[in-house]
């Protein structure tokens, strides 16, 4: 099967028909469906799959030659609520359309290569992005992701013992890290600063969440005096605006994009309302001065307001630089594409801190990424199937 | 069984065990627990079950007498999502209460006296409040009525037919209004504004709900530069603060209790947020206003961010004035007690249209309403119910 037959196979697959957006959160059925399809393509093409201990999913071309460590390509098969089709998938599909490539035109690797399905890259299901590739690396503890719950407050260990993977068993794995001699992720470009259809991953900008608890005091919409309101809604509201002044004044990003109303009633005012915050910036101190200006302004608006805010850091991650070697060999197989930075984390970059990590992008002209509109045309997906196919080359054989 | 053995039995019924308050949604199992109770006191009274048309229960303690038609008390046994004890179970509860102190005292009414529990008063389930008395008065058509849904997508039809109570029959019912002389409502106060055990309610101020849609486009948090965003959280938080000066300005109340945001994810700019707005004011022209300053803001602020917003009144109530010659005559009997007005909407005030209605209210120490704080003494609870039983004697005696 070819990049198109393979892709038309996945993009039915938790796809609401309403909207078009994807639902397939980590071990929910649409993305177990997506696993389903990764292990046949790996038997269909007789690579070997290989499960890891953080509920990753992996198929190699094994090759007789040397012992060195193989080269990883791949994604993620997960999305957020309501996601496009690109993200995640296409550097998967890519990379089974990649290995045909290199097969159809007797491509002999010295070195193994891999392909990967990172588990719940986005966060949707358990609310820290990049888990499986977290894990991996040790980038987490496995105490914390033991006890991650999903909004049916199920943990991260339930879930994974329900599928078959022992949770006592996650955490850093050194055995496959040593295994892994460089990791190559293509991706859909999130945004509209690739013009050519191919280019290069810069660094990954700092980029975290925040979770702000704001907690007031239900009471009865009708017959409670605006003085004698403790409404949580308000606060919440400066702190929505006062993110988007503050992004503006320090050139990072915010979004307000995830809230929860206690008890959300039409006749009730809430007692409680918590928000998360995305924030994302060219350098930390922009991104950090920027959620400190965020804080300031909630604290403020709650103390008027008789209501208490409460600030906690869910994830953040500084600036990840990927590896120059690599990136500078990539950028010279492809004969000077562009190399651009990107806003969004990857698996790519988590893993970035245990080995030279790499990224190609796709470009997206509708620049929409996180939601149906997110695409690529054809002729791009294969122009990134040909570019991965010739870095693999470079790499492997 | 008195008052507090009455109330000990009911208190645990859909109360959650955590925050205490309660979730006794219409027709959902603790709701359907509550309306058992109901028939088993009615039976136990020897008080004859009536279910009408339109999903109501009542109680009908009927005598030989004249064939003049019943006074009609009780109040409602659904809550708000988290709502407290008091609001609607007081009213039956003590209803039951009075019955049995004029047989202790040993009235002899020349009318039938007959307690009811209407239906989906709060509106928790399907989004209109005083579902069961507005069908019953005929104040919405049975054909919206039977489109309602619940946040699953069951209709009000579907939900009444699974109850044993056929959808195409319900709407106005002269045939049991005829049988209602008159109505007496007895709740719990839901400000503080009383100062002793018992009042009057004056009137009851006009109240509506306004739901604004937001529709922005759902874009990735970290790649998608401020300037092309189209965010609609951001219109959203302009309408919260409006929503509050807008009612300092005007002498009104209004309240942003919930939201719906789509698609809810951390990393994802919303396409969509929803909020209901909850106005309420002494006047029409006021709380009108209101609702125009805010819709005003929101529509500004909406299209500064390239969001659109539309607005949908979904119900509307005019002031509501009580019947003067019952209220005078309540307050004579009680012997001057404090005549208020109230801000939330009550089946009294639904049928006040039909056949003269009339209100006593219980104090409220905390003022809280609609939160698990919501409360009154045991001693005010028995007060009301010496009020209602004397309200009862001297009208049914």
């Amino acid at each position: 099967m070819g990049f198109e037959e393979m892709w038309a196979a996945l993009l039915p697959v938790g796809r609401d028909p309403g909207a078009g957006g994807y639902h397939r959160f980590a071990w929910t059925p649409p993305e177990l469906e997506c696993r389903d399809w990764f292990l046949d393509e790996a038997r269909a093409r007789g690579l070997r799959v290989e499960r890891d201990r953080n509920g990753n999913l992996f198929a190699w071309w094994d090759t007789g030659g040397t012992d060195e460590p193989g080269v990883l390509t791949g994604s993620h098969l997960d999305s957020v609520p309501g996601g496009g089709a690109y993200d995640g998938p296409l550097g998967v599909v890519s990379a089974f359309a990649a290995i045909d490539l290199l097969r159809e035109r007797g491509a002999r690797p010295r070195r193994p290569i891999g392909i990967a399905a990172f588990a719940e890259e986005e966060g949707a299901r358990f609310g820290v992005a990049c888990l499986g590739s977290r894990l991996l690396s040790g980038a987490i503890t496995p105490e914390r992701a033991r006890g991650l719950r999903d909004r049916d407050g199920r943990t991260f260990a339930e879930v994974l013992a329900a599928h078959g993977t022992d949770p006592e068993g996650i955490g850093r794995d050194d055995d496959l890290l040593g295994r892994i001699g460089c990791l190559v992720e293509l991706h859909i470009e999130q945004g509209r600063a690739l013009d050519v259809p191919v280019g290069v991953a810069g660094a990954i900008v700092p980029h975290g969440r925040w979770r702000f608890d704001f907690t007031g005091e239900g009471n009865h919409a009708g017959t409670t005096r605006l003085e004698d309101r403790r409404d949580p809604m308000q606060p919440f509201a400066h702190m929505i605006l006062e993110a988007r002044r503050a992004a503006a004044r320090n050139g990072t990003l915010t979004t307000v994009g995830k809230v929860q109303v206690t008890p959300n009633g039409v006749n009730a005012i809430p007692s409680a309302v918590t928000a998360w915050l995305d924030g994302r910036g060219p350098a930390d101190d922009a991104v950090r001065r920027t959620v400190a200006e965020v804080h300031a302004a909630a604290r403020a608006a709650a103390r008027e307001h008789g209501v208490s805010v409460e600030l906690a850091e869910e994830s953040y991650s500084e600036v990840v630089g990927f590896d120059t070697a690599l990136r500078d060999r990539l950028a010279a197989t492809l004969g000077g594409v562009p190399v651009l930075p990107t806003g969004a984390g990857h698996d790519a970059g988590i893993l970035a801190s245990r080995l030279p990590t790499a990224m190609l992008f796709v470009r997206n002209p509708t620049g929409v990424s996180h939601a149906p509109a997110e695409s690529a045309t054809t002729d791009d997906c294969l122009a990134g199937v040909e570019a991965l196919t010739a870095v693999l080359a470079d790499l492997a054989c």
